[in-house]
């Protein structure tokens, strides 16, 4: 199951090569037939547009869109203190950056194209507030008053604008569509909240119930829409019943009623709305892509085609030039290849159809794999191919060899579970340590090394590098220990960490379990976009609450004694819920403690303790900083993320391999360079249990390789694709070849409304 | 737009007319041509199946059931005891009856269909083990031992597996289906739990470290683990971090993974899988019901078919009489209608396809409209006419009418903010209900009074219930103040309720609202579905949780001074988090309590403190009951029910109009006797926007035809179709009309994997 796998030997990564095709397409053409295109094509333009997008210049960008970001963790209210001066003057250089890098930009596009697209207003607009900013706190600071730096929420507008994020900007671009739907579902809801708050102020208000507190039971009516409010996230379920119920069983109806419909029915309602509009957005967003695609690599076609018979082409010279010019370091093989799949026919030309194919084809992996003999073989065939060795390695090849570690494992976990501090364990571990190295050392000795630890390798990467740093934090930690007689805390704590992961070792083994995390891991590219998503929005709440509520809510050391400890430093707090609980860490002091209470805020429970502890100590409007919070956070953004889940899983099931890619392996296998897949199948026969999953895989097309010879190409696997790509082939798969293309004023403003849907079948919408 | 519709004159529900079909084609057939059919087609055979589907006897069932379900009320422990011997009587009286139900059921189903529906195999065990369990425990309780009632838990079966319960049946097979896939997933989450519980107890375990409450923190490792699933709900959160996040501020990372992985991610992995599962059998099923349907159609066409020409063909005698047999009560204008749009050339006979048709034309709700002229305009037509009286009229049609009430409704609502006790304001209430039956006779005035309270005016009905009501209960609570001089409680809070209730008529004013609330009102009669899955569950986790912890948690009046009654009657809970949030009458001490309780259970928030109180007050081990009912309530059922919500959404979204009803409509058209809509489209503008609005409104097919003249036909409302006939409709439209059909077995065999998707397009899966 961990058995060896073929290496790759290139891996280009799935990226946008339209852009890059047409810039070529018209360089090749000017330098041949100094056709009329509809921009710039001088070799400078083309090479400052090349050196846009260089990789040391997005690093750069992202790095210094890092600092500026990071300065609020040394801003007033800090978490290492700078001064003004510091601080202000790394901003400005971020902002020069920022300001060279749009100059730049501006260069390599058309004066049309850069002023109407609203990213590079917007990022002239965040420089120029800044500074604005910059200029007037520091002049106030000057004459010693404190102002507000409240640019400074503003920052992720960086983050969002650069062309190279572009999965945020469309998340939040699905966020923003989304809420005019959502809009009204919202203020039914709350509407349903006050209508239920006016019933409970007349049903409770006057009956003189008192709260486990004892304070006052829903008498004012602000308070009971908070509470409600409140329970519609479950938060203060069941206490907020229990007075009520408790003077009457009947009572507890309302509570019911409350809650069937508000958090069930509507918080389902807000999912569903979420949902709907973003399956709808995004069709839209990839149709648009697809669309723009096309009509470059048309543009693209136009510039290069010659007539030849009745039709126009591309001929092979053109072709394999662009080609070469679009990626310099492809392999001949490789590209002869793409040219054989591309020329159907072999007539020396690539007629539109097949040219429009160029894009793809370039983003498709073809690995070269390279099989070769072990280097123990090669080294020492006889003593490599001696009867006990032979042995040894169908000693590991057999399926027993993994049952055994998996015992080891689970034996092991056992161990971990009781006291370290005995003698006879804590030998264990090291006896343990040994078992896992011999493992990966038998197992290099089986398999030939390169092809285990290929790039793609990630259950084998994963336990090698858990075992070695397992094995260097112990000696570390052993070290330490003999040496100065005290555990390092740190070390302990990372070893005990490292020594637990080694149990997930026992995941790789059930294929079941294998599956199920491998459609994880596909999913995860994509949810790094919500992550970033979820880092702006966090970033410009924190901020925002740093201002607002710093300084109000301090943690004392446990040790403290001070009567303020226990209060948080705020006398407001004296018998609050806050304090009781403990809460005092969770404060807007600095940003790592904001990032922290927010993150408490999206997992809701308890949510109204702490606003009700800032209101305490702030004012009761306070409040409303955390409803908006919630509203904005778990309402939209957690609903997007699960939305965003759900689609990726029905289309990790619901799809294999796409279809270009079945068109290319086919021919790879014409052209007698295929793997015969049979040849290993009995060799590692677990190895290909994925595929058959339905899927839900992702299509585990890698497929070993180590046991024959000589050179063959193969597709690699399409485990890491996202969920866009393959949405983007399934919708590519939908447009009929000879469509009549729209313009590309049409494609930028296509709406979802427009896209007319033919005949509902059953299968689409059930 | 609360304007006045017509009247339908008659609306048979949606129903399965097939085996009604097939019956009648076999009585039809049998009477002239003495076929050779499958089943029993003797008159009193065929007696005998109408009768067991007659309206009383399925009543009588439902009332039976719902007898032996509530008898929990009054078995100990009880709401309202009864002697045991009572009780028994009455369930040996519902064991006879749904014998009996049993039995006839047998007569009217061939030998080899009974005996091999597991439904009736397990009505006849529960019923058996029912009997042994109240043998075993009367003769226990004759010798004065305390038995238990085991059988008690199994009641819900017989709600379950009544042929009626189709729904229950279909969403606890979903259920069902659903395990295996969400098993390896649960074990893998379960897994991830353990990790991290080990992780806690080396990182946390021996720091000495002291919860809010000041015992010891993650010491334990099943304690420690409980409280990480406990954190997958959310429910201890942030207080679960607060000790470690105290003592170093890295630890926080610990939890946000934790939380990351296991409620955010893994929560959205079951609900992903729920989803996809209840999609795939609920495609399934709908399948299965389709292809039955279109098979029992075949055999009846085989029954009543003759030869004309080269194709079998129904002739219209036939085909009338079996219209007429399965419909007794049709009209004659109906019945020409659905022959006319049968017979499609006029030639006497319908062929397959036309017959095939039959039952669904019968469900379609063709309604002939009867447009009156006003009962005043006929009695008085000249003062009905007169100007004054037209211009009343107009000025009710008005806009403006309905804005004017919408304004009164709202300075209504903040006079019901206000405090009621004043004079002005009491005073004030009567002025509203004034208006408010103003409003309503000037509507009754200016509309036709049958047509405005037509059966589907859902809107109008609601009106004027919640005014009649508000004015009956104020005039009730006037005469019993002035009479004894006191308000009673019941009949105030009534009042002040509907008081309120009448606020929700500014909904119907605004479109969009009205939009949402019709879509959930749609959604409705499915969401009783789950209402009935969700009683079933709770009922049977409600027995076994009143026989394990009956009375070891007892409430105490709040006036009562009793030392226990602070401690819930169990010293074992003194100083828990139970009784310090005053949870002492959340128990299982009745079945209503439990409900209650399970309902907070399922709300999930404090479920922690509730299930640690039980632990407390009987054993450690009672946690296992509160875990398991989280799986199963929440992690399950709840999943469910979102995925219904979400998949009724989109269905509601997708779809308009079936194409059956358009053909139908054609055809009213042609014939003559539809309505021009054109013509009344200025009278009622706003009536129409809602068909506008993408379908969200199911299509309002209600358009008013008031004002003309004479006896019309029309389609009625599609509004209130449940999601299941729009998604087997949709399905219809997929089936070839001369596909080969498969076989009764093949279809009862149908599983979800060999539901072959042809081509997997764009729409299907984004």
């Amino acid at each position: 199951m961990r058995g060896p796998r073929p290496e790759p030997a290139e891996e280009p990564p799935d990226r946008e090569w339209e852009q890059d095709l047409l810039l070529a397409a018209a360089y090749v053409s000017d330098a041949q037939y100094n056709r009329n295109v509809p921009f710039e094509t001088s070799p400078r333009a083309i090479r400052l547009y090349y050196f846009y997008n260089h990789w040391t210049l997005r690093v750069a960008t992202y790095v210094f869109i890092c600092v500026d970001l990071s300065l609020a963790l040394f801003e007033e209210p800090a978490l290492f203190p700078l001064p003004f001066l510091a601080t202000s003057i790394v901003e400005v250089l971020c902002l020069t950056a920022f300001f060279g890098r749009l100059v730049h930009f501006a260069k390599v596009t058309p004066q049309m194209v850069f002023w109407k697209d609203t990213k590079n207003i917007c990022i002239l607009v965040t420089i120029a507030l800044t500074l604005l900013d910059l200029i007037i706190y520091g002049s106030l600071e000057a004459v010693q008053i404190r102002g507000i730096r409240w640019s400074r929420a503003f920052r992720p507008v960086f983050l969002i604008n650069f062309p190279e994020s572009r999965q945020i900007r469309r998340a939040l671009r699905s966020l923003r569509n989304t809420l005019p739907d959502i809009l009204y579902v919202f203020l039914l809801f709350m509407f349903s909240v006050l209508i239920f708050s006016l019933m409970a102020l007349k049903l409770f208000g006057d009956r003189g119930l008192k709260t486990a507190e004892g304070s006052p039971y829903l008498t004012n009516i602000l308070e009971i829409a908070f509470e409600l409010y409140v329970l519609v996230t479950t938060a203060n379920s069941p206490d907020v019943m229990m007075p009520a119920y408790d003077f009457n069983r009947w009572y507890s109806l309302y509570f019911i009623a409350y809650i069937i419909i508000n958090t069930y029915i509507f918080m389902s309602v807000f999912l569903a709305v979420v949902y709907n509009n973003y399956r709808k957005h995004l069709k839209n967003e990839i149709r648009k892509l697809v669309y723009l695609k096309r009509h470059k690599m048309m543009e693209a076609f136009k510039i290069l085609k010659v007539k030849v018979g009745t039709e126009f082409v591309v001929r092979e010279a053109e072709w394999k030039r662009l080609a070469r010019m679009v990626v310099p370091d492809i392999s001949s093989s490789h590209l002869e290849l793409l040219w054989r799949i591309s020329d159907e026919g072999q007539k020396g030309h690539v007629d539109r159809m097949n040219f429009l194919r160029l894009a793809d084809l370039l983003n498709i992996q073809v690995v070269t794999v390279n099989i070769r003999k072990h280097p123990l073989e090669a080294w020492a065939p006889r003593v490599y191919q001696s009867s006990a060795s032979l042995f040894v390695q169908r000693m590991v090849r057999h399926r027993a060899f993994v049952w055994v570690y998996d015992v080891i494992i689970l034996v092991n976990a056992v161990f971990i579970a009781l006291d370290e501090r005995s003698l006879f364990i804590s030998r264990a571990e090291w006896f343990f340590l040994c078992l896992y190295v011999a493992e990966i050392l038998l197992k290099l000795y089986t398999y030939e090394p390169r092809a285990y630890l290929g790039r793609k390798q990630f259950w084998n990467w994963f336990d090698i590098l858990i075992i070695i740093a397992a094995l260097v934090a112990t000696v570390a930690n052993a070290t330490i220990q003999s040496a100065r007689r005290y555990n390092s805390q740190q070390v302990l704590d990372i070893v005990l960490i490292l020594r637990i992961l080694r149990l997930l070792r026992v995941i790789v083994s059930i294929q079941r379990f294998r599956v199920i995390v491998t459609t994880l891991v596909n999913i995860g590219p994509t949810v790094l976009t919500f992550a970033g998503l979820v880092f702006v929005v966090y970033y410009a709440f924190a901020i925002v609450g740093m201002e607002v509520f710093q300084g109000k809510v301090r943690f004392f050391d446990p040790n403290f004694t001070s009567p303020d400890a226990l209060v948080c430093g705020n006398p407001a707090l004296r018998g609050s819920a806050f304090a009781r609980a403990r809460y005092c860490k969770n404060n807007f002091n600095d940003l790592a403690s904001a990032f922290l209470l927010l993150t408490e805020l999206t997992v809701v429970n308890q949510w109204h303790v702490i606003a009700g502890g800032f209101a305490l100590a702030t004012h009761q409007a306070a409040k409303l900083y955390f409803i908006f919070f919630h509203v904005v956070v778990v309402i939209l953004i957690v609903n997007i993320f699960i939305a965003f889940i759900l689609e990726a899983f029905f289309v990790a099931y619901s799809l294999e391999k796409s279809e270009l890619e079945t068109v290319i392996e086919k021919k790879i296998q014409e052209l007698g360079v295929g793997i015969q897949e049979e040849e290993e199948q009995d060799k590692k026969p677990t190895d290909n249990v994925g595929s058959k999953d339905g899927g839900s895989s992702g299509g585990d097309g890698d497929h070993g390789g180590a046991a024959a010879k000589g050179l063959y190409c193969r597709i690699a696997s399409n485990k890491y694709r996202t969920v866009d790509a393959l949405l983007q082939r399934m919708f590519e798969s939908e447009i009929a070849p000879d469509e009549e293309d729209p313009s590309l004023d049409e494609i930028l403003s296509f709406s979802p409304s427009d896209m007319y849907v033919k005949n509902p079948n059953f299968e689409n919408s059930a």
